[in-house]
């Protein structure tokens, strides 16, 4: 069966019974895909309230009670079990990737889920966007920016940005279709010159891959998910669980869901 | 002076010194003015929950570090004395009102700013749309609803409506208009038959005033910020300090700085 016709279900059944252990980019073809992160209930205050000062990279799609792995946008989900990959970090710094968190999910544990750019990405294409890393088989690119996040408690980092090429007109189109998507990252936070940023070489990007500008190309940069695994990842917290890039949890919402309008 | 030409730190001089005790309605016109509930560090990680599973009655504005009274969105204001009137409450019970809560505000108190419809109000009425209640002089009409909120730990209850008539078209105009303010509740949550949300008569509203519905029209009801107070004012919370209906806390923000689009 092709990947994009999977029922999200079915494919957390697969990657729960150990089938499935590739990245869920391309899989379960307009459900909504979210960023996991888990961490002691100690922390999950600060850490909510970081995400609500930072809509656009940290869109808040659930929110678990302590102790509780079932989220309510996935019937039957088991969060400890149902992505292909987790990172468990320490004190800040990554120890090991897995296939599964039973051991380290506890009573105290708050998981939260948050939104992810597969939705507008599909959109984008939809309405004839190019957008050049799905074209060329990449990971998008990724830059840390100069823009500081609003801290929160021990949560505090800068802002971390995708980059998607096109034309500005292209740019207008998206930051329409975007707008629409506000619980995944919505509109575009800058376009243009990524010095004003802080990015000085876009052929150097500090996640993914680099992707090709052509020549009547503006980047168009979007706020991304990564921001919330780098607040989360802070030297304070004992033990935090993500999941690991691209191998995302996959929700029963739709794509649809999520629009504004 | 005109109390609709008045800026937000004026008002909030002017409440501080006591020279202003009435409602903040119709005061600095195009600034946004907010709920707050204030409550002990130990239920904040629940209400902000409660808060973001319950967006449309309770959109956040601002919430506070424990014992800071200084909001982001208000350049210089106390929260503890820059609203006219506050309600106490004690394990669910109102026990009184004050014009300031020094007194009452501790080391661990933690500080919510939620939207109010004010904004969308006059958004309405720059559009031609009705507002009734302005047009009557009348506080809105609200209704408890048979629609429970998403609850959160000890916080639990019905969703919160008020109304406002129209005619069917300017009720598609009205859903348009309000849309765009998704920070004060945004879209309707109904529209039509009252009994379908559990209002058995729309002329014995659960708080506010009736208004008049003209022959021609329909009620169009929005979720209220009321139901964050009727959420936080559980039986099981000791000391929740909240606004007096109509005196509410008006902010550095401009109505169009919450618009999506």
């Amino acid at each position: 069966m092709d990947p994009e016709n999977l029922l999200p279900a079915d494919l957390r059944q697969m990657i729960r019974a150990g089938q499935w252990q590739q990245p869920t980019s391309g899989a379960c073809a307009g459900w909504v895909q979210a960023n996991l992160v888990m961490l002691p209930k100690d922390y999950a205050f600060h850490f909510l309230l970081f995400c609500v000062r930072n809509p656009k990279p940290c869109p808040i799609l659930d929110v678990l009670e302590p102790g509780v792995f079932s989220p309510n946008i996935a019937s039957g989900a088991d969060l400890r079990a149902d992505l292909p990959k987790y990172r468990i970090y320490e004190y800040g710094e990554m120890k090991k990737e897995v296939s599964e968190v039973r051991d380290f999910f506890h009573d105290d544990t708050v998981s939260f889920l948050l939104g992810c750019s597969f939705s507008f990405e599909r959109a984008l294409l939809n309405a004839g966007v190019p957008v050049r890393n799905v074209e060329e088989g990449k990971n998008v690119s990724m830059y840390i920016t100069n823009r500081p996040c609003a801290s929160s408690g021990p949560f505090s980092c800068p802002l971390v940005v995708t980059m998607r090429p096109m034309t500005p007109s292209e740019a207008i189109r998206a930051t329409q279709i975007t707008t629409r998507f506000h619980l995944t990252h919505g509109a575009p936070v800058h376009l243009g010159d990524p010095t004003k940023i802080g990015i000085k070489d876009l052929s150097n990007p500090d996640f993914g891959d680099p992707v090709t500008v052509k020549k009547d190309e503006i980047p168009v940069f979007w706020a991304c998910g990564v921001t919330s695994i780098l607040a989360a990842t802070s030297k304070q917290i004992p033990l935090v669980i993500t999941h690991s890039p691209g191998h995302m949890f996959v929700s029963d919402l739709r794509d649809e869901d999520l629009t504004i309008l």
